[in-house]
């Protein structure tokens, strides 16, 4: 009675923006288990723009290999089980990529911890704000933003999870948050998290002016998710001392060679601090970051949305999609 | 009997590389003494790459007026005074510009230091390696590059007065310094000052290529003086956790847009930092760092050269070297 998975695997590296050729749905029977496995049927896996760099590998991020499964945070319910750590029934997060099932020995599998996810905290937040994007908003916007009470605070990318969660924690910081999102509909979802202002790219031209329009007392803390031209033209906006998170450079992982930015004196000028972060750096303060997190939740401070496709048959639609602005929120796919 | 000065003053703003058209030298009778004042006679003046800024202005430093005298760190002897606190034949530092004799009221004029400035501190060393060059080397390399033994530190314009001091400093701290600069004789140069290595740029196609192969366990620390493809190269060999101290961005000054950088990405994925300083900004710590300072001359653990041309005719051409890479140390007018 052997089950038969479906998963999604690395065709071909993509050159430029990635389109559905690149990838290719195969079905396996799941292996018999042997002894401490246990067979995940998977529920939710996320789509990641960040994945974008592993499909065609930098001298950092090695290439993931042609014909290999598509990695992504999942998670999913323990169905039968040799490992008496892992029970049927069970509910479990780790990194077992775009497929239905997975065979796992434990390594890098947690179980949920059903006190935290409860009630307003959803299953689905351990891929979301309670994992990589929202420990990513959290360590980005406190550690290396430090922000300060009555500060401005500039989110590119103010509707994705990251964006939309780093906003709301600057908010809860006493800081004055404007977002930068493309469309009408963003814009709305924006506000309605409590950010102050959102400037919609698409409607335009001068990102440098709309963004002094909308930070009339200039720019302390510009938390990037999109690099390029956004960055620069934050860069003209910043003020004295002013920090710049790079959580992401979204507008950068389909070009080569990357666009880039020109105004690098202004680090002189205005004696700017630039960062990037990589969150498993932080992973001793991951739990004090979730409680708090989850605190925000509940309490109702803190809001996350979820962008869900049924079928795993969507994913590289969904994952194309990433970079053609089309998510709002964690871009989600429920496989069963 | 008036005293007839020189000085030079801005006769256009330049458009790219200045030409020496975008200078005037005028001549003027130095006027009366009113009580509380007193006449300097200028020994030396500085040339700096920074003041290029300066003489067409940017949303930060307001430009210079035109036929306003152009700016610059200075030397000189008091010569005539109706100051108490300063005495004919008391040698002061101050920022008179690009001139011969200059009258004040002692607002941002200081005395020097006897007793620092003696033996192989000379007095040229207030507007050089005591100065703002060598203050920012100092606070730059410790205070933003946080350099820790057995680290590589790479600079940028090693053989100026700035990258010289920085590259040493890093050399005191236990670091392999590996310095750029352009030519034989530069290299020369920097290489006898303690760095491990120094890249000739001018005999190099590929920059990042032969940083690579100077440094081969990676670069953590990069003191920066130049921007643009040289910062790009320097990016794409960092180590994780690198720092990069934005000091100067001298291949930039004279291009509009900026050429900028590429690499931005390697912020993420190599989780750098990159900041720019203001050296005023440490200005309660300017003693102690200048006691410091001269304490390596004076053992002899720390050199600095000046590259002095004598006559006050010579400045705009000294101040184009610059820019063409002609200088060999501190550049220096001596007027008197």
């Amino acid at each position: 009675m052997s089950v038969i998975a479906k998963q999604w695997v690395l065709a071909r590296r993509p050159e430029g923006l990635p389109v559905p050729e690149d990838f290719r749905l195969e079905s396996f029977p799941v292996p018999e288990l042997e002894e401490g496995e246990f067979i995940v049927r998977i529920e939710h896996f996320s789509v990641d723009p960040g994945m974008r760099s592993r499909l065609t590998g930098d001298s950092y991020a090695q290439a993931l290999p042609i014909g290999a499964t598509i990695e992504s945070a999942t998670i999913g319910i323990v169905e039968h089980s040799l490992n008496p750590r892992f029970l049927e029934g069970d509910r479990v997060t780790g990194g077992f990529g775009w497929v239905s099932h997975a065979v796992s020995n434990g390594r890098g599998v947690q179980g949920l911890d059903r006190a935290l996810y409860s009630g307003a905290v959803r299953p689905t937040a351990a891929i979301g704000i309670l994992g990589i994007p929202g420990l990513t908003s959290y360590f980005g916007l406190l550690d290396i933003g430090q922000p300060k009470q009555g500060e401005t605070v500039l989110v590119s990318s103010a509707a994705g999870p990251v964006g939309a969660t780093a906003g709301q924690i600057a908010r809860l910081k006493g800081c004055r948050v404007v977002g930068i999102a493309g469309g009408a509909a963003k814009g709305d979802y924006v506000r309605s998290l409590g950010f102050d202002a959102c400037i919609d790219y698409q409607q335009k031209d001068d990102i440098a002016a709309a963004i002094r329009t909308a930070c009339p007392e200039g720019v302390d803390i510009y938390f990037d998710n999109v690099g390029g031209e956004m960055l620069d033209a934050a860069l003209l906006n910043m003020n004295p001392g002013g920090r710049i998170v790079v959580s992401g450079q979204v507008s950068e992982y389909n070009r080569e060679p990357p666009l880039g930015i020109r105004n690098v004196p202004r680090f002189i000028t205005h004696r700017l601090r630039m960062e990037g972060l990589v969150v498993y750096d932080y992973i001793k303060r991951f739990t004090e970051a979730r409680t708090e997190l989850a605190g925000w939740i509940r309490s109702g401070e803190l809001s996350y949305a979820e962008d869900v496709s049924k079928g795993i048959e969507g994913a590289p639609d969904a994952f194309i999609g990433l970079f053609k602005g089309r998510n709002n929120g964690r871009r989600l796919i429920r496989v069963s």
